[in-house]
């Protein structure tokens, strides 16, 4: 158990360099982006942050040192479909999801997390964490803060970890207001080191060419631990010197994330729109860079099966990428995830076209 | 078995961006750093590099397309330390070291291979590749072509893979002429798909906080799978963009080369000649950053305890921090691998001082 933590506390002797105070380096005096977007309500520490070469990275690492292979976290679905690849791939985690429904809008169910667990635990499986992305990621809901207290008191009941994956704080554009798991922790009521947030420039600063991730964690052995697995995935020098200035230019940076909530807004509202006008309708998201969309009555059956074949269709016939709610373990069919930050305004009319050319060829063959 | 190569035929629906391109992009057009070592011996093909966030991050990563948990390499001994950590660490994979001795130069020797290999099988043991460093870190040898030819033949003969760590492969000072791998493939003799080179920046050009690395595989399958784990350790792009510039200054990049392989030789010698004042003899090495160092007849006890305290005197009184023999292990207690670029010509004097009177002091209590 927590294999990586017990590395953490033997010194290894290497002649290759290390990157264990790179750490430090980009917040220490020039605050971090994630305070930037928390506007002052919450304060982060310095020395609670591990950088790594982007989110992806820093999810597999801390995975690496909360649980052993064979344990499981619970994931509630629909879920980022990476998740899969980048938790369970090299450290043999399983995921469980914790099923969510559009009769709920789509909200975690402590009942329906309580009902996995014991599920697992009757399957032999020892479950070590709650893993969420908060916005999340395919929906675009924001958890309210008690659904937060609720899990809070879950997890520590249940003496599991949490990890929050916050790498859409930045991009919320709804009536909803964002609260980070972070704003919680500051009461002091509950125990701190079971909780680890995931955050990472790539969404909210559109760099994820930069490779820049993080994870704040309030638990010492993890943050050395995790520390330890940075030199698989460091960030390169000429790259933080960058962000040194850019990160220090708050000005800049608050501009930035302001001009980019009012256009992740227009974009989802003319997505939406346009969705609208071919008779689909959309969950009514808050944050990230999706659309989660029904387009169940346009299935030709209802199954994953039917799913596919409309995503078939839409991928090879329409020409338009879009994400079926199969790959992020959706239970109900006929929901797809389009990402309406990959095209400009003039695109969507071009986008709803083609997907309006499919969805009444699927409609007249019903 | 080669769990990731089948991971790889495997298409995986994600938001997040790819980096399955990437590997392209410092190659095309700019030739291959390591193209340029081999002075035109041999040619590589772009196609078969795959970048990664450092020469750490890519055996890490080609490690886990080659071996099961359980699974073992290889590995002529004395060997880097770091193997230990970045390939056992989260691969599960053993290393087992085949013992080079003093009595032999630390020449492979084709024999003690086989002899682990039968070990290994007899323990129930899956060996699945051989791993060296060529120029060899720590004792600075350079491989001999013979043996690069026997080695071709062992692992043809055994089905194993052959891992070529080739980061010093432009710092070599000696008299001894360094060949790549790569070299001995162009014949056409041997089945190059079993073959795998790991390349960085770090030595040779002095670029450790860039952190770029390298597989050169000669395996589609390896390059498939390996491609896709660049997503937990990507090159950023702002350092690829100053690499690209970089690289492509042939002119300066064979200056450089020139006159830090001179600035090599000139710091080797004058910590060997240091070192032979004291009494104490190295290994005559041919490249890398490392003196291999006997000061054997200064050990308390023949022994790795005695080894140890020998090298806590060091690190504690004198303040020089060396690597002992054992953390590369080493079947003769008493070698120490000294880093002599970590040093100015100017320290070297105050060096040798402060070691002297460790070794004094060690003399007179024998």
């Amino acid at each position: 158990m927590h294999a990586c933590v017990s590395y953490a506390n033997t010194s290894v002797c290497a002649g290759r360099c290390a990157f264990a105070c790179m750490g430090v380096c980009l917040c220490v005096g020039n605050g971090w982006i994630h305070e930037s977007i928390m506007r002052g309500s919450v304060s982060f520490n310095p020395a609670q942050i591990i950088l790594t070469a982007g989110a992806t990275p820093a999810i597999e690492a801390l995975s690496f040192c909360l649980a052993d292979p064979g344990n499981a976290f619970l994931v509630p679905s629909p879920y980022y479909p990476g998740f899969d690849r980048d938790i369970k791939l090299r450290t043999g985690i399983e995921l469980i999801p914790v099923h969510c429904r559009s009769s709920n809008n789509f909200s975690l169910s402590i009942a329906a997390l309580e009902r996995e667990y014991k599920q697992a635990k009757k399957r032999g499986i020892k479950v070590r964490a709650v893993l969420l992305s908060n916005p999340s990621n395919p929906v675009g809901n924001i958890l309210h803060r008690e659904t937060l207290y609720d899990l809070l008191s879950f997890v520590t009941d249940k003496n599991l970890h949490l990890i929050s994956d916050e790498v859409y704080a930045g991009s919320t554009y709804g009536s909803e207001e964002f609260a980070s798991i972070a704003e919680l922790l500051d009461t002091g009521v509950f125990d701190n080191s079971r909780v680890h947030i995931i955050y990472g420039l790539s969404k909210d600063l559109s760099l994820s060419g930069f490779r820049v991730g993080a994870i704040y964690s309030y638990n010492e052995n993890v943050i050395a631990a995790v520390s330890k697995l940075t030199r698989f995935c460091g960030i390169s020098l000429p790259t933080q010197h960058l962000l040194v200035s850019m990160l220090s230019d708050t000005k800049f940076i608050e501009e930035y994330l302001k001009v980019n909530r009012e256009r992740l807004a227009q974009m989802y509202a003319l997505f939406v729109e346009g969705l609208k006008h071919l008779g689909v309708e959309c969950f009514k998201s808050s944050g990230g860079f999706y659309c989660w969309v029904d387009m169940s009555k346009f299935l030709k059956s209802y199954s994953v099966k039917g799913e596919l074949e409309l995503w078939e269709n839409i991928l090879n016939v329409a020409k338009v990428v879009v994400t079926p709610g199969a790959s992020c373990h959706c239970i109900e069919p006929g929901w797809f995830r389009c990402c309406f930050t990959t095209v400009t305004e003039r695109d969507v009319p071009l986008v709803m076209k083609r997907i309006s050319k499919v969805l009444k060829d699927h409609k007249a063959r019903q």
